[in-house]
């Protein structure tokens, strides 16, 4: 962080979803001084998104005193390049699902020059925990986000793993149950982790085990198709069996995979974010336990298992603010 | 690189195996000036190898102009660890295989004070390869070593993984077969890559084919118990179909590996090295078809996959100094 700081207090973090783009003006201790935000596919251009956006933000840029105290803007986004500062055929994006749109320089163009850093959603929330959250000091670490999918950034020796095309920490998409039994997963493989450990993993593995037991279940209140990872949840902590099983399925391949991320870069942490990590020790104890069981002795005892520190509702744009100043 | 360079122009390299210590004194283009060795397992205590050490190098640093001339020296061996310049429970050197040996300490307090770094085998590979091998230039590959074991170096920006406690980068223990089904591991867990995939996982393979079918093969000829890599190797390259199966599935499982791996750190290189790779296109061309169909679409076609750049029977040596230039 540069001297600059002094007079240039603030960053701007843009959380790019697929439904809204949610803008926060962060200072140094992670307070969000000022929000606002848009929704993301009402426009149908890049450029009609970006002067939006820009639009969006005059109002709270001169509430904190104008782009003068503004040093950089982080953006959290699906596909996300770093190296390029480019979101990159993002399929849930009307006006980036097909091109590669240089999202950073748009920004910066229309924002004084500012630097405007880029990068997916994962790679800020580890990037966020970092700077903000329980990752405050660390320098080897894993955030797993589990949400939709199962997304991961990885930091190595105090710096993101960007890989080198801007893509590593993909961790979602390695291959959890291999050969034709293996899940289908949206990127056209077969039985990646994100199948089994997401939220619509969680409800998959329900509908699953509905359909070839008959055991009984308050989930069966529900219409299979409408099953969330959330009714799973609620159902496990009333007691129902078959949801903690569900959990304990889940918790223990998790743990699995991340005996194997260890093997990788020995983090001291592994930290969980994401809608699913409401579910409490219903996932996490069967993670840790699954993990201890699993791992090699070398790094057994050493890392800890962590759930976000940052607060769950503007957890995006302080990640992706996070990434602001690392530019 | 320091300006020292100049008037200290060498570095130590000791490749300390379980049966040979090597050392070799290595310009910065990788030249080897001299070298020498003693035998490992002859001394009851680390003072007393590391004495028989000192003498032997002793006429070989008079050799290059005395210790002035040498910078420093770089150590890999088996359960090195980085960070703390030790050799920590090493189970095939009877002077580490119950104790933490501050060999880096022990080194320098010999050596008139120089830096000595101690990693191990597949990190000095890794770094070796970055330094004088065909990595030069790149900043993030892995290095995968195929030999009695797999041992790995990874480099993210341009920076060796030593993760949290100095032991990270162990890919040859990631679990590919899961359950009770996967082979039995020297590290006590079940199913590691490295059960399928080192020499002895090839030789493991043939006995299972051999054993669990009637067909022919040369290498019916040979006892079960003494069949090697080697002899596969040499057997597939006379035609041998069984030989060749077994290294198409020790191919397509290392390829399915390194789709996993890619998903970390999006390498720009997959690099080989160690006994094994002398098997050539037999391995190289199922690890890269197993790979291009296995690897996630955001990384197809990225990464290259090398055999390594080092000299053979001095690649250990190029290693383990190229961890002294990093000092």
């Amino acid at each position: 962080m540069s001297d600059q700081q002094g007079i240039k207090p603030y960053v701007i973090g843009l959380d790019l979803g697929g439904t809204n783009a949610v803008f926060g003006i962060v200072d140094q201790r992670g307070d969000i001084k000022a929000t606002t935000a848009i929704k993301t596919q009402q426009y149908d251009t890049a450029e009609a998104f970006i002067e939006a956006s820009v639009n969006a933000l005059q109002p709270i840029i001169e509430q904190v005193g104008g782009l003068d105290k503004i040093r950089s803007m982080g953006v959290g986004a699906p596909n996300g390049n770093y190296y390029n500062g480019t979101i990159e055929i993002a399929p849930n994006i009307k006006w980036a699902h097909d091109c590669v749109v240089p999202l950073g320089q748009m920004f910066s163009d229309k924002l004084g020059g500012i630097p405007v850093a880029v990068t997916n959603d994962a790679n800020a929330a580890a990037i966020g925990e970092m700077v903000y959250g329980v990752a405050r000091g660390m320098k080897n670490f894993i955030v797993l986000t589990l949400g939709t999918g199962v997304g991961s950034g990885i930091v190595v020796n105090g710096q993101l793993v960007y890989g080198s095309d801007g893509f590593a920490g993909e961790l979602g998409h390695v291959t959890m149950v291999r050969g034709e039994e293996g899940r289908m997963c949206g990127c056209g493989r077969k039985g990646c982790l994100e199948t089994y450990c997401s939220a619509t993993g969680v409800a998959r593995t329900a509908r699953e085990l509905l359909d070839k037991t008959s055991r009984p279940s308050l989930l069966r209140d529900i219409k299979p198709e409408d099953i969330t990872s959330l009714d799973v949840s609620i159902a496990a902590s009333k007691g129902d069996e078959l949801a903690k099983e569900i959990y304990e399925f889940t918790g223990k391949m998790l743990g699995e995979a991340c005996a194997d991320f260890a093997t990788f870069c020995s983090p001291e942490a592994f930290i969980f974010f994401g809608g699913m990590i409401k579910a409490g020790d219903l996932i996490m104890d069967p993670i840790r336990r699954a993990y201890d069981e699993h791992v090699m002795n070398v790094y057994k005892g050493k890392a800890q298992f962590l759930v976000s520190g940052l607060d769950g509702a503007s957890a995006a744009v302080l990640g992706a603010s996070a990434i602001g100043w690392e530019v």
